[in-house]
């Protein structure tokens, strides 16, 4: 019941104010955005409701600030950066990046909800779409930098293999969280093996007389 | 204002019943299932609302059999038969489909719906259950045939295979509805290449000495 009393007393308000965010990110994982009730976030940042008001007046305020929170983590790069795969060529981070999408819940869960909430919420909406505009500019400068390594061929349209890569992301995301059957998910084995033979089938051909 | 007046009088009741549907299913589309009314889907349909009760006593009952007559529409298999296209191979089937994700925008305004309304209402999210296996099912016997008629190798796990091209469609829906910038949506042109390039490299290795 005194959940983060501790912390609480020598918190910065830096911290008090991340620790918001994460609780109304949650409470929005959760139950949405109609169902986010500013006391729950509270209790759950062991704060005072008083404590949340100065910085966000409005319940709207709070959760566009903890959507915002999330899919600033949702970015790849930075999800790049957390697993430490700065160093492997594109066609390996690609597979890595493959083979997450079977299991990442957490990501799944903020999509679904995000989707979901921007139907009926044009600020929700406007973020989605900036979102999904920044990813698509990441998609198409990791295709760029695959065709300067020479891994991926420059016949390739940049936008329409961008496109491939986020929506296989989106849609897996969404597939799992809409409740896919366990049968039709595949063996993370069998899962990997055909994005890799689909990623090298994208790099230049091959000198037959090499 | 008498719209539908004229064909009202000769209705059966199976004619009216889908009047209803479509009506119900364009308000679902357009304002979501908190947001339908039923006085409003009455008068889409040109129909009073003492006529809906009978059959559909609450709200839920005609949303759900609204969101079910949507679905109906979207099958696969459906679709293929309405373009007329089962005398194509399935490399070319496939391309056409993945052609007019770039194209079908009324598929993405009920996918977006339905996958939102989902995560607050169960009944909505079970029937979501039902369809995404329902295509996973068909794409898995698409897969299996192109793998009988050689275009596709037996390497390749058929529930990968699936999972690809399903998280491809409904990726694609989702990130145009979810407002992708235009200056991110390939060409026709490219994404349909891209598609056959991907699609062709899944077909079994050809003997170097034919």
């Amino acid at each position: 019941m005194t959940n983060g009393g501790e912390l609480r007393r020598r918190s910065t308000p830096e911290e008090t104010a991340r620790r918001v965010l994460e609780a109304a990110a949650a409470e929005f994982v959760e139950r949405g955005y109609d169902g986010a009730v500013i006391s729950d976030i509270a209790r759950r940042a062991g704060v005072s409701s008083g404590a949340i008001y100065p910085r966000w007046p409005h319940k709207n305020d709070l959760m566009l600030a903890a959507i915002e929170h999330l899919l600033e983590q949702l970015r790849p790069e930075r999800r790049i950066e957390e697993l430490g795969l700065g160093d492997l060529t594109l066609p390996e981070l690609f597979q890595m990046w493959g083979a997450s999408l079977l299991t990442s819940d957490s990501v799944r869960d903020v999509l679904g909800q995000v989707f979901g909430s921007a139907r009926s919420n044009a600020a929700i909406q406007q973020r989605l779409q900036h979102f999904l505009d920044e990813q698509a500019d990441e998609f198409c400068r990791l295709v760029e930098q695959a065709k300067d390594e020479g891994s991926c061929s420059p016949e390739h349209e940049t936008a329409a293999l961008a496109l491939l890569i986020h929506s296989i992301g989106i849609g897996t995301h969404l597939l799992l969280s809409g409740g896919l059957s366990d049968r039709y998910v595949p063996s993370e084995k069998g899962w990997v093996a055909l994005l890799a033979h689909v990623i090298n089938g994208l790099a230049p051909p091959t000198d037959p007389n090499h």
